[in-house]
């Protein structure tokens, strides 16, 4: 049996959305056909973004023991459902024998064809990281970072539904949304895992959002079932 | 740092519900005060209902091996969110080194205080099984379980939650209710982890409702947060 691997826990309830879409993904009558996963819920990761704006590598050591606890457990595939994490891709894809997906490849991926400019919804830090920036430009994509009275407004969101604040949490991302769609922003990533968890109850916006837990979870499914992994026996 | 182990998979929806239950009994303002969480989703174990009704032990050595899995992994506590793999709890306890919750002894502690009479809502393997009714006996409760057309809704409802169908699950339920309203039950034990699944969307019910997933997590949150797990540095 090979096992998908989970790095999660950054934060907690985008982890428990990450393994719900995958779970929602997967064409199954029974548990047997669902996909078997190792979940390394790891909550007590340092902060990634405050990390990255101040330049420590705090939560790489961490990050790298989360990597090998899911290797020693033989998984054949790693997903992370934390976007800010991904300012250490290079450093933990090396370190694994398992592949490791690109969250934000995956998203990047996902944004509709005719796109050229996409507003990008993260962490300060994943924002500073510029990976986001680089994976649009792979595909001439101008990347729309938001100004800082609406960054104010994506912080709050996060910072709330890693508390469990999931309505404050909506209604501050329904406030960044009404924004950008004034600004005339033709999509929008929601390139924090935790965005994703207070969209859930976010009316209908004039422009596509791009879950990066959902492109992550569509990753993963279309990976591990390619493979049969679950149609072990 | 000392992880919870959660030996899950079983189905898969019921590990989510139970590991979002855990997170949000949690007191925790930022990701790093959340408990740690290494999560064995292994939906590939065969049907313990199945098993227990024919007599066959086909379930037993998959429990072991997740059992041994999340023992290699160190963890501190086991607990298993699915009810009818708990007719092998005596040989999965005696296995493991870290101590397993029973989650119908967490469950049936739950029952408030004058409840004579308490139907068990239950895979029929379960119900055959019979350790609801033991639990229930040490409280002297009567354990009351529904009649055949009753028990084929419940039969519905577990199913069609495996499958992801949730409003179909969620309606057989609501049917099940509304039976068990007529015939006067003082208290109803969701004693199968796909059925809180089911109940998210159901109405209000004139008598309490347990949910075996809830109870579990209480009692898992309990041990781990009084052992400090979230507070590793």
């Amino acid at each position: 049996m090979t096992m998908i691997g989970v790095l999660g826990g950054m934060g907690p309830l985008a982890t428990v959305d990450f393994m719900e879409k995958v779970i929602g993904l997967t064409r199954a009558e029974s548990d047997q056909q669902h996909l078997p996963m190792m979940v390394a819920n790891l909550p007590q990761i340092p902060d990634r973004s405050r990390s990255i704006l101040g330049g420590d590598e705090a939560p790489l050591p961490y990050l790298l023991k989360g990597i090998d606890l899911l290797n020693r457990n033989e998984v054949g595939l790693i997903a992370i459902p934390c976007n800010s994490s991904h300012h250490w891709y290079a450093q933990m894809s090396a370190r694994s024998a398992a592949p490791v997906l690109h969250i934000a490849e995956t998203c990047v991926a996902a944004v509709p064809a005719g796109v050229s400019r996409a507003a990008v919804l993260a962490t300060r830090g994943a924002l500073a990281s510029g990976f986001y920036q680089r994976a649009l430009a792979t595909r001439d994509i101008e990347p729309v970072v938001p100004d800082d009275a609406t960054q104010h407004a994506v912080d709050i969101c996060i910072r709330d539904v890693k508390a469990g604040r999931l309505a404050e949490g909506s209604a501050a991302l329904a406030d960044v949304l009404a924004t950008l769609a004034d600004g005339g922003v033709q999509a929008a990533i929601m390139g924090c895992t935790e965005i994703p968890v207070a969209a859930r109850q976010a009316g209908a916006t004039a422009f596509p959002l791009i879950d990066s837990t959902l492109e992550l979870a569509r990753a993963t499914v279309a990976y591990a079932t390619a493979r049969g992994w679950n149609t072990f026996r």
